[in-house]
């Protein structure tokens, strides 16, 4: 039976919408994830409206996401 | 004796409605959960007012769910 | 020694009324819960203020529940 | 050592002021508790401010609750 | 090596004062904890700006609980 | 290897400053603390804006810490 | 398979940027951390708006951050 985290294992190296409790979305290439669902993205880039900010590596602590997709 | 998410294993592949914490609907295609509650939809959709973003792909995270209910 | 969840098995199949955190009233029949308070309700229906609405079968998450009371 | 429960072990069967974390009191008949302070009431009612409000039977949520008293 | 909550320990029979996370400062005199910091006050009193609010037994969740101070 | 609360055992017996979720800081000797940050402070003072107001000993639960830091 | 934490790995001795949850942003030399993702920074300074605060050493709760970046 596949699992919710599966469709993250499909999204390994691919770039992904991270989207925050706080209203932030985060796009980036999925390095790694675990079960809590904290997130390594690389190329790592925050949207808020129109900006957009470079943030390079990131850890996103899994209990901040919303949720997750790949772009 | 039946337990709550079985509402979820008669819903596998078909559509759901999803109701987060921060008052968003999300509908989409159930793939899988977990006990908890992380959910993996396909061809989702983002209901807020009167748009309808798609999503595609997505993962929820259990804990910004309020309710899950079959369309 | 009795324990709380024990009002719930009394009212397995009767009509419950829920009380969300964000401040929504959800009735229904009561098909099961867990230990969490993870509820699966029938025929259910949202009261907010004046407005009624079918929500048909659902599932609500535990930790976004007050109370539980048989109507 | 006596625990901080045992404070309601000594009310069981007479009437609690259970203050919740949304700022509304809800009294009633003690009838079980447990370890996460989930809490089953009977001839419960609701106060807020002026209005009283019944509600007979009730299973409030350990983690709403702010703190019980013996009336 | 000592551990925080034995400064509960040395406070036991005595007053306290309890802040909690609503604003709202309670004191009492200590009869038990836990180590979720669950607190079981006698003779308890619920202090809110100037008015003073007799509480008289009380058991005070853990987690709504800011700190607690000998008085 | 290294671990966090290490900085705290460098600061027993010294003052810290202890910054809450709510915004207030609490500064005082450091006694004793736990794996959930729950803090026993001596000597402790509250720090809001002007004003210093004298706590004395005081255990501060871990989950309404922001962070601490040796002053 | 490499865990999200790897990328902290790669950032000990090295300046990291912490964002918490209330929207304030701290930087340092990552001394240790761990599963929690409570940290310990050295050299630590706050950025909020245009002001700089030098903090020193500093433990930052896990539960409070969003995510940590390499500088």
């Amino acid at each position: 039976m596949p699992r919710p985290i599966d469709v993250l294992d499909r999204s390994k190296g691919k770039r992904v919408i991270v989207r925050l409790k706080n209203g932030i979305e985060i796009t980036g290439m999925l390095q790694a994830f675990d079960l809590h669902l904290n997130i390594w993205l690389e190329e790592a880039e925050e949207r808020r409206e129109d900006t957009h900010i470079k943030l390079g590596s990131v850890l996103i602590r899994g209990d901040t996401i919303v949720l997750i997709s790949p772009e």
